[in-house]
């Protein structure tokens, strides 16, 4: 293994035309491999396959009784509020069952911000002349396109170790009142893995903010995916909240999505029983009630928090060895070098991989050349814009185990190549 | 029978001490019946159960091998929009699969339009100082109350027998821009089986409208929910917009929770390729997919329209013997006493009642106090305000058939007996 910052410009050519045979030899192949998005495999998907059979031509009723074909139940029906009350650590009045994808609960709770406001008395912020929110990064792209999407906005917080730089955020949200919320993915962040410490909890609930309705958009999207043998502790933000005097400042948000089925899954949504009565109140607007059926299904395959612990491992014993290729690959390849840093995530769906500065888009752009597609560089940054051009993330998930130690080879040569252009031309 | 408006006093007050003695045996009863909403009963779901089946451990995947578990595909599976755009009588890239109520797609397209305007260029409506939208009533009232929830003005155009008020509403839209829209049910209206007729949907595609981005919302709920043997025809209100020059004027929506589950069925938005391409654009900020597993249980369960058709038929042997005990009863209690008018609805989920001016809301809580909910009188207005307070909505499916007896006994009983204070004070 070489250091590539301390080596002198022949050695570097030689190791160069070395790997450029190596990605030569890729590019013959014609290999097709996609690591662009966090989806499940088919092998995960399989675990769940029991839904199927939950509901069936003699069980679709609710346990009071009411039929979960028919209209009805605006917010869910009860054991599903109890099950994932548990899964939220909440109170059962404290949260809302929603269809399949808590990227719409998120979406419409903002779209019912920029309409009607937060709170009681808040002015919509369509009516501000600005509405600024804070973007930990790297993090996820399809929180920041809502905002884009809507002009709000974004302004880049720096992700460290135990969660987003609260000394930068704290100083932000007391100066500005424009800056209405924040987003966070708080356990295994895509795509750093980052865990936020009990500390930054802590701080997001306790500190001044000039805006009075300021939003935490909670994404707990990884609360049970852990990895490891140890999964990762999460303080309650909804506690923090309210013993801090801020019950309505947070909305939590999570899904059973990676849980149960990507396409099929139940999405949810918590807070203060405030929150959760005044969303209540708009959604009766929105929708008669969700799939309830679906609900059903869910409650009698999982039945309870254990049984959703269990279930879990299966997926880590399907996801890890996916997860500890990418860790070999990476360290194989670059190992040593002093050209790249990654994350190695105990939970969640990513592997974050920052390069040199100036780096990552071209190396996205050489590995699909040859057939590996990776998300596009930029995309876990506001605007899509990564200032330093170095974060990848990885979605090691959805291809099969070998499939991954091909693509991982791949992308330890593109960014070797790519980095040792840098250092030559530097 | 007896015309009560040619009656002396004496005579009423001898019916009125008659109806009395009856109200009060209905009263020692003490009976629960429910005719609020129109929510199919349990024998219609019965229907449908074999949905159940159609997605089980070895089928999931769509026609065209991509597995239904998973994200992916923003607008719906290929062959769902097929099957739903043969029912909506559109083009396949002119529908949108949405997740299980057709409500929620009229909501989303309204806060849509709120947030960022209609078309290309169009201003927010929550930007503009005033938006007004067209109320044929009575009509449904979760359309006004979307309208209300958003502080767009409701003005209320009289339901005729072909359609709305179509001289009214030509004049209003052409003077003023304010006015963004009009709110349709155009087969089988909701309350009174309404069928708009092919001039008044020519005329609503061709009038002159002073805002360019004039939105008809065309909630076509009741496409194929016939009563009898000879189904109404309805005019394509989407040719007629191309045909008049106004492509983008119309967004149809529609769904199967009266076909196949109320609670997860398959609800859809059709309209011009523009409209949905920009549609299906916001969308993707909103969502990854709807539930792709049910879509392909609807698919395969009702294969095609001939099948829905022959499905509906069941529904309608259901249904027809309800509507007729509806109709059996207005007119053996109220028959030629000249007290009341209502609609013979060949289809939908209604009868629309209209008592003498200034009786309806008492009806209502006399017959609530009999232990018979009917809809809030009110409800068919915009603002829940029936401006001669007469109009009643029946909602004949979910009770079985003797309790509609009973029902609507206890209904004509409160009829006589508040018109006949009415006639007495006169």
């Amino acid at each position: 293994m070489t250091n590539f910052q301390h080596c002198r410009s022949p050695e570097l050519r030689k190791f160069k035309a070395e790997l450029e045979e190596r990605y030569r030899e890729f590019k013959a192949q014609n290999i097709t491999l996609d690591m662009t998005r966090g989806k499940p495999c088919a092998e995960q998907l399989d675990l769940a396959m029991g839904l199927f059979d939950c509901v069936d031509h003699s069980h679709y009723t609710a346990e009071d009784g009411s039929d979960c074909r028919n209209y009805g139940g605006l917010d869910g029906i009860a054991e599903a509020k109890t099950l994932f009350a548990e899964l939220m650590e909440v109170q059962t009045d404290e949260i809302i069952i929603g269809g399949n994808a808590s990227l719409t609960m998120m979406h419409d709770a903002f779209m019912r911000a920029m309409v009607n406001g937060v709170g009681e008395n808040g002015t919509p912020w369509k009516l501000l002349p600005k509405v600024k929110f804070l973007c930990p990064s790297p993090g996820y792209d399809r929180h920041f396109f809502v905002c884009q999407y809507l002009g709000i906005e974004m302004i880049t917080i720096e992700m460290q170790a135990d969660g987003p730089d609260m000394d930068r955020v704290e100083a932000m949200v007391a100066e500005d009142e424009s800056i209405k919320g924040i987003w966070c993915v708080p356990k295994y962040s895509n795509p750093t893995g980052t865990v936020y410490s009990d500390a930054v909890v802590d701080r997001l609930a306790g500190m001044q903010t000039a805006a009075d309705d300021f939003l935490i958009f909670w994404d707990n999207a990884y609360a049970v995916h852990h990895l490891g043998d140890k999964p990762a502790g999460l303080r309650n933000i909804l506690t923090a909240c309210k013993k801090a005097g801020h019950p309505d400042r947070v909305l939590i948000f999570g899904s059973t999505s990676k849980i149960s089925f990507a396409s099929a899954g139940i999405a949810m949504m918590a807070g203060s029983k405030a929150n959760m009565d005044r969303a209540r109140k708009q959604i009766s607007f929105q929708t008669i009630g969700p799939d309830k059926l679906n609900q059903l299904r869910h409650v009698k395959f999982f039945k309870n928090m254990a049984a959703i612990q269990d279930h879990m491992l299966k997926h880590a014993a399907i996801l890890k060895p996916k997860f500890d290729a990418v860790q070999q690959a990476l360290e194989a390849g670059l190992g040593d070098k002093n050209i790249a840093s990654w994350s190695t995530p105990t939970g969640g769906y990513f592997v974050s991989v920052d390069t040199m500065e100036g780096c990552a888009g071209q190396v996205v752009q050489m590995a699909a050349d040859a057939g590996v597609k990776l998300t596009p560089a930029g995309s876990t940054f506001p605007y899509m814009q990564d200032p330093l051009n170095r974060n990848i993330r990885l979605a090691p998930s959805f291809p099969p185990l070998d499939d991954i130690r091909v693509a991982m080879d791949l992308v330890s040569i593109c960014i070797q190549l790519v980095s040792i252009d840098k250092l030559l031309a530097a």
